[in-house]
C-alpha cells in the first residue's frame, strides 16, 4: 500500500525492513506451531520466540526473562500502568506527567474513576518534566510514577535517568513509555532503575501488532489480559510467532545500526528545521537539543494543521498532524496545552518525522512543498500573519 | 520453523493459507500507514481494514460496525466477558459453563476475586450444557452468561441458539467463544441473539496475533485496553494492518469453502475415529454427533498423554495433549473433570485435529503410528489394561 509520495511520518508507523520480512517469512510460510504445544512444531515456535526475546532484551540491556511480548505499545503501557497499580491494592496514589501518550493517559483516567488519587506534574515550555517535581509528589501510598522516555508529539526527551533514581530511592515503581525512544536513544535498563518499559515493534521497522513490556526482575504486576498463562502468566493468548520473530530481528538491527541511523536522521532533521524556519510564522516546538533525532514539530501561524497535512499529501508528502493517535478526535492535544501553547496554536501543529530511508532530496523537496502549502493556505485564510 | 512430520494439531494453530499470505504481502512490503493518519498512506491502511471488517462480518452474518478487531481470541474473550461485566456496575452475578476456555475461565475467576457471585453450570458426560439450567440460573442482577459455541478440547457443540434465546428473553447479555467453531459451523448472528462473539484468525488459516469480537449493535462494553480510541474506543492501539487484512481474507475463504472443508474434515475425522477405536482401551470423548467436524478427543487407558504426544512426535505425527493452552500447567483439565472423567483418565487425554490440508494417507499412517505408540508405552508401563 499504498500511499503516494514521500513518507515523512515515521513516528506514526515505519515501513517494515525488508530484512525483517525475510526473517518472518519462514514462520508465515510453514505451520507456525503453537508454542505451548509439546510436539516439534510447538518446540520450534517456542525456540523462535526465545531467540527474539533475547534480541529485544539485548537492545535495552535486559535479561530475556524480563521481556514480556504483547500486541503492541498501547497494550504494553496498559500492562505497565494498570499492572503496577493493581498489584498493590493498598496504594492508591499515582504520579503522572501531563505529556503522556493516550495509552498511559487513558489508563490513568481509568484509575481515577476507580478512586485513585492522581498527582499530575507540570512541564516547562519544551514539555520537560522536572525530577524535583517528581520527588516532591511522591507519597508513602504512591503506587507508581509514569513518565515517558521521549514524547511522541514534540520529541522532547525526558530526564528519565534522574527520575528513575528518585523513584528507586523511595522504592516507588516507575513506568516508562519508550515507544518512540527505543532504537533511537541509548537505553540500558541496567543503568536506569525503572520498573517497567513499554516498547513497540512497528515504530522501529518491525511489524505492526507486536510490542513488549520490560519488567524488572522482582517487580510484581497484575495481568490485563487473562487466559492460558502464556508469557509467565502476564500476557495470555497464543503468541504471534511471526510477528515476534520480526520484532526480534528489528530490535537486533536497531541495536546494530542505531548510531548510523541517528547520525543520518539528525542531519536530515536539522536540514529540515533550517529550511522551514526561514518561513515567517513557523515555530519549532519541543526542546531544541534534548529531542528525538528524527522529530520536527512545528506550529504554523495562520494555518490549520488538517488543511496543511491534506495539501501536503496532495503535493506528495505524507506528514502527521500533532499526534497520529489523537487524529480522530477534535480536541487540542493535551501535550501542547501542558506546554503553555494556546488552543489556536495547537490546532496549527504538524509533526514531520524522518527515518532511515529518508533522503536529502526528500527533505529539500519537502521544504519547498511546505513553503508552497503554507503560502497558499495563508492566501485562502482571512487571518494575517504578522 | 517448522516442525517435522504430519501436522494433526489444527485446533492449536493452523498453517497460514498461501492465498492469505499473498493478500498480506502488499501491506508488509510497502509502508503500511497508520490508519489514524490523515494522508494517503493512512487512508489506504484504513480502507484495507474496513474491507477486512466487511469480510469478517459476512462470515457471521453481522454488520461491519459490529466487528471490533483485537490481538486474538484470548483478548476477544477478555473484552467480551470483562467488557460486559464492567459496563453495568449494578449487576454482580455471572453464569458460566464449566467447560470454557482458560481465556473465559480466568476472566471469570478475576471477577470472582472482585466480589462477583458466580453460578457455574454443570454439563453432561459429553460436556454439553442444558439450556434449562441456564434459564434457572438467571437472576435480576445477572451481568452476563458465558457459554462457548464449541469446546476446544473435546469438540462438543453447545446448544447456543437455545441458550441465546433464553438469555435474550430475559434481557441478559450472552458472551460466546466461537474461536474453534468459526469457519466450521454455520454461524449467523442474525438468527442467534447473542451479545458478543469471540473469533480468532489463526484457527482458520489466518495469521496469529489477530482476532475479533462481534459486538451486537446497542450492546455496551467497557474497553480492556485503553488509549488512542481506535476500534470505536473499544480497542486502542495502532491497528495491525497486514494481520487484519490476512484475517479478512481467511474469513472470506472460510465462508466460501466451509461446506467442502467440513465434508473433507468430517470424512477424515470419522476414518480416524474408526481406526483408533479398534485399539483396546481407547475411548472417544465429547459428543459423538454434536462435535466439531475436525476434532477427535481420546483417553487412552494405561498411557500418559505427555509420553504419547512425544512418542508420536518421534514417529512423525504432531498431535495435542488435552488442550494446547493448558499444556504448560500440570493440572488435569477442568473441562474433562466437569464431564465426570477421572483425574487419571484426564492425564491420558490427547486431541487429534485434522484440517483442510490433511490427507487420507496422513490419517491411515497416523492410525498405525498411534497403535504402535500405545502398545509400546503400555509395555513400558506397569499398569495393565483390562
Amino acid at each position: 500500500m499504498q500511499g503516494n509520495g514521500v513518507y515523512l511520518d515515521y513516528a506514526a508507523t515505519s515501513p517494515l525492513d525488508e530484512r525483517v520480512l525475510q526473517a518472518m517469512l519462514p514462520y508465515l510460510r510453514e505451520p507456525a506451531g503453537n508454542p505451548s504445544s509439546l510436539h516439534s512444531f510447538g518446540a520450534s515456535a517456542s525456540e523462535a520466540i526465545e531467540e527474539a526475546r533475547g534480541k529485544v532484551a539485548a537492545m535495552i540491556g535486559a535479561s530475556p526473562e524480563e521481556v514480556i511480548f504483547t500486541s503492541g505499545g498501547t497494550e504494553s503501557d496498559n500492562l505497565g500502568v494498570l499492572g503496577l497499580a493493581r498489584s498493590d491494592p493498598g496504594k492508591r496514589h499515582v504520579v503522572v506527567s501531563p505529556v503522556e501518550h493516550a495509552a498511559v493517559r487513558e489508563c490513568i483516567a481509568g484509575l481515577e474513576r476507580d478512586g485513585y488519587e492522581i498527582s499530575r506534574l507540570t512541564v516547562d515550555g519544551y514539555g520537560m518534566v522536572d525530577p524535583g517535581d517528581v520527588e516532591r509528589a511522591l507519597r508513602p501510598d504512591t503506587a507508581l510514577v509514569a513518565v515517558m522516555w521521549a514524547n511522541n508529539e514534540v520529541g522532547t526527551v525526558e530526564p528519565v535517568e534522574e527520575i528513575a533514581r528518585v523513584c528507586a530511592e523511595r522504592g516507588v515503581p516507575l513506568h516508562v513509555d519508550a515507544v518512540q525512544a527505543a532504537g533511537r536513544l541509548p537505553m540500558d535498563t541496567g543503568r536506569v532503575p525503572l520498573s517497567t518499559l513499554a516498547l513497540s515493534s512497528h515504530k522501529l521497522y518491525g511489524p505492526q501488532g507486536v510490542g513488549a513490556l520490560y519488567v524488572r526482575e522482582g517487580v510484581r504486576l497484575e495481568p490485563v489480559v487473562h487466559g492460558g498463562g502464556q508469557e509467565r502468566g502476564l500476557r495470555s493468548g497464543t503468541e504471534n510467532v511471526a510477528g515476534i520473530v520480526g520484532f526480534g530481528e528489528a530490535a537486533r538491527l536497531a541495536g546494530l545500526e542505531r548510531e548510523q541511523r541517528v547520525r543520518h536522521e539528525r542531519e536530515l532533521r536539522d536540514l529540515l528545521i533550517a529550511g522551514v524556519s526561514e518561513i515567517p510564522g513557523v515555530h519549532l516546538r519541543g526542546h531544541p537539543e534534548e529531542r528525538l533525532p528524527n522529530n520536527v514539530h512545528l506550529t504554523v501561524e495562520g494555518v490549520e494543521s488538517e488543511s496543511l497535512v491534506l495539501m501536503l499529501d496532495a503535493l506528495g508528502y505524507a506528514i502527521g498532524r500533532g499526534s497520529a493517535c489523537a487524529s480522530s478526535g477534535h480536541k487540542a492535544s493535551p501535550v501542547l496545552l501542558a506546554m503553555g501553547i494556546t488552543e489556536e496554536e495547537a490546532f496549527s501543529a504538524v509533526r514531520v518525522t524522518v527515518g532511515k530511508d529518508t533522503s536529502r532530496d526528500d527533505v529539500s523537496g519537502f521544504v519547498g512543498a511546505f513553503r508552497e502549502a503554507v503560502e497558499r493556505l495563508r492566501e485562502l485564510s482571512p487571518v494575517r500573519v504578522r
